[in-house]
């Protein structure tokens, strides 16, 4: 039998493969990687490309793409460098789509008017989704799916036909589920702000590249925080819609036919219209009409008429947040109040997130893992550390019975229920509900390796299937962000996260906040980000 | 132990003790039912009852109601009166409310404004999901929960909150899961338009006691064909919303978890207009603020802006419906063509229903049914000949591991794809999409006891989760639907369904149709009813 090395090697050298395309090499390189990546550009790219790379928000690009002011090509070629340069800092790279991306700037630049909304704009991709290149294929961080053909993605379809240019494939996690990113095919992707932290997963790889402009505009997937948590941890914006509004059909997954916690598609971006633009384009083609799971319903933008109401959640009943995160959630919600909007508490402790994450982590793996244990096994890979922790050290992963399953989800639709009754209640005294939550993304800033143990953060909102928007706020300071000496940890999970703490560790890294809305208010969830990045006093 | 008898008989008690509370008691009453019951009413009711029960819409009902010229008090009497009768005829009922209906009612009386649009409005409802009465029990047929304490059904918060007046509870087979209705508990309901046939089922105790205008406006629950195939045999209207549009939360009934095919309530009614009536009121009150799995979406009419396009499915491939379903069929296509439809073929062969209906089957009973036939050994009931068909007489019907679950759902969802995009396809010929599909609800009318034993015209719509409502055209005429002795049965099943035609078994019955539309387009589909009924010359 082949060794799982061996078997992994065709897809890391198709992948330095597409990296020996890139024209001119890049040169500069430093023999040693400094502890921050983002000053890496600079000494590297030109001038040209450090514009066309940093000095756009996605519209402005776009704009530019649609005048002719600049071609795709030129724009595709400096975002294909960066991207490269991003793999040397990151390893956020599966693929550079050197060629097909060129040749597909070229064809858009050659037409007489654009096609779409994207006309021009390169887009980059979570590997296991596949993407519209010829002959591609699509492993999922699987040593077993090594060399698999890719599927028919029909997000990709709709983002080529609204004219978007895909140049780059990125990494994510073995099984796909981990909030960090490592595999044994591509290794371990670090983040660009801090290389001893993750920059999340599983869609890392688009959080790492993202961050360090590799890319303005990304595609992720979420199903426990996997677009939130890497966007989080490089100080990024990302969106998980509520499930079933973006279609995920075609994708190169496992577990196919498992519908107790539903995934998502969604965007990842530099900037935070993005997030928007992706709804817009995505729902604008109907996508019910060929994936009948999806819920029949355009985008149709949300407009407060009176001040929003914030419920705040301090922290989630199990794990205390860190310091940083902390600060971050008294800064915007000071500045939300200074802005006229009603700020109150969400109990999470009342609502119990440890009975979700109970359900939650039970529900991921219906048949114990089985299916997703037996690939590993079936090619020889090494089964690592945080896969053994979110299937071998969670106590209610087994293989469930059909009436077990039942059971269980009969307990997922009871939490639910409870939540949303709770949820109206919050208008009964003042008549006005809660309109969306402000709550961490995570206990902390981007970890350091192997530490991303505890999903309540992120996953309790997808059990609930409540979307969720991730937009920057501040960065770790070790002078603000001090350690409460003072606290006693409540239970093994908040010793575990109370003990990683410390600032020095986090050193540079991004903190974002959370915007929770009700299940399907997709639309108010975005307009309620917009609100409260301008009480931040942003634009 | 107790024999099962014993157990259901506090059952048949309870609603013994409710009919003898009639007032007056109801008199000349034939010693000898006749084959149709159609006649009873002007023998037995007083003219006063006659007018109200029989001369009015719902809507026109609701009008006298809220101008008082009507009270609820009288109305709910009549009716109470009339479901005592249609108790007498067919066997409709499990119970008469007759002190809290008439309560309630004078207490709606006594209001100086009306609480809603339902004001005042008798409703009849499946006794499975239980109903607003103190202390009630509901069983769902099951003698071993004879006597269990009802759940609190949002839906009838809805309408209780709309007004309406809650009077009378009707039957259900055994299992919630035949074509027709019988069970150990409550015995046999029997078409009041002919009592050696169905009235259908599973809500055939509806349609039963609204044929026979013992109410006007009852709610059914259809999993494959449960609201649909009574309402059809019973020539009344009935529609199934797509799932998770009407809350169904809190009936008593089995399989709690399962999710694999979907249920849902909806109206059956003797007039189109409460179809739509009962949407909107339900709608309105915003049902997913408390049942967070409904989607988030109002009542929003839709208005045709030029003629539809109709899809008439002449038989699905499997089972050639029988000679009175394909007059129907030519009457109301020849009608919307000279209205100026353009009218096409839907081509079921193609679309493989009997595969739909392998895979619909298995989702049925993952476990195999090993829950509902375990309820059933556990009170020692007998298992009835339809309950058998439905599991036992399945070959799909299998107790699933996991993976074979997941390999099932994943099949479904390939099913419903392919569909989608084939009715999307309808429209790139002449850039008009086939807007509903004209086909039968059932192989025929009302079929004699126990051949209820092909499910296909309603369940693959339960698949792809399509709304569908069905409407009154015509009835059996044996001169005009006479059997086609040339034909040749395709398979088994045709060959069964072949045999049972005889024009003269079928006397009478009422003969429906169907019109479906895509998944989420409720709106549509009852939009569609609208416009072929007007084709049909009616208002």
């Amino acid at each position: 039998m082949q060794a799982w090395e061996e078997k992994a090697q065709p897809a890391r050298t198709a992948r330095d493969e597409g990296l020996a395309q890139v024209q001119p090499p890049l040169q500069n390189l430093p023999d040693h990687l400094p502890q921050n990546s983002q000053s890496l550009p600079k000494t590297v790219l030109t001038q040209r490309e450090l514009e066309i790379t940093e000095e756009y928000t996605v519209s402005e690009l776009l704009a530019k793409l649609r005048s002719r002011e600049l071609s795709s090509e030129e724009v595709t070629k400096a975002f294909l460098r960066r991207a490269a340069l991003a793999q040397f800092a990151t390893n956020c790279l599966t693929s550079l789509l050197w060629d097909d991306a060129i040749e597909r700037a070229r064809y858009l630049d050659s037409l007489p008017d654009p096609v779409g909304p994207l006309h021009g704009l390169p887009i980059s991709t979570k590997e296991h989704h596949g993407t519209k290149s010829k002959n591609g294929t699509a492993n999922a961080s699987y040593v077993a799916w090594v060399g698999m053909p890719q599927g028919s993605i029909l997000l990709y379809d709709t983002l080529w036909d609204a004219g978007c240019v895909f140049y780059a494939r990125t990494t994510q996690p073995q099984t796909i589920m981990h909030l960090e990113t490592e595999s044994n095919i591509y290794g371990r992707t670090v983040n660009p702000y801090n290389r001893n932290l993750t920059p999340g997963g599983s869609s890392g790889g688009e959080g790492a590249l993202i961050a360090f402009r590799g890319s303005l505009f990304g595609v992720g997937g979420d199903i426990g925080g996997s677009i939130r948590c890497p966007a989080a941890h490089s100080g990024i914006y990302g969106f998980k819609p509520t499930a079933q509004r973006v279609p995920s059909s075609g994708q190169r997954t496992h577990m196919i036919g498992k519908e107790t916690i539903l995934s998502t598609l969604g965007p990842m971006a530099q900037d935070r219209n993005s997030l928007e633009l992706f709804m817009k384009v995505v729902l604008d083609a109907e996508p019910w009409r060929l994936d009948p799971s999806l819920t029949v319903k355009p985008w149709t933008p949300y407009h407060f008429t009176k001040p929003l109401k914030v419920a705040v959640q301090w922290w989630d009943g199990v794990v205390m947040p860190h310091p940083p995160m902390i600060r971050a959630l008294k800064e915007v919600s000071e500045a939300c109040k200074s802005a006229g909007m009603k700020i109150v508490e969400w109990d999470s402790e009342k609502l119990n997130h440890r009975k979700g994450w109970e359900i939650t982590s039970a529900l991921y793996w219906p048949d114990g893992g089985a299916e997703v244990l037996g690939r590993l096994e079936d090619a020889g890979e090494p089964i690592l550390p945080l896969t053994k922790f979110i299937i071998h050290e969670q106590p209610t992963v087994k293989s469930l019975t059909q009436h077990e399953l039942w059971q269980l989800c009969a307990e997922r639709d009871a939490y639910r229920a409870a939540y949303a009754r709770h949820w109206t209640q919050t208008g009964k005294e003042d008549g006005q509900e809660v309109d969306v939550i402000l709550c961490p993304p995570n206990f902390g800033a981007a970890t350091p390796h192997e530490q991303s143990r505890y999903w309540g953060y992120t996953s309790n909102w997808n059990l609930l299937d409540y979307p969720g928007a991730v937009f920057p706020v501040t960065t770790v300071n070790p002078e603000k962000d001090k350690k409460d000496e003072s606290y006693t940890p409540k239970n093994a999970e908040d010793k575990f996260v109370y003990e990683m703490c410390s600032p020095e560790t986090f050193k540079d890294a991004p903190v974002n906040l959370q915007i929770i809305g009700r299940r399907q208010h997709d639309e108010k969830v975005i307009a309620a980000l917009v609100e409260i990045e301008k009480a931040m006093g942003r634009k």
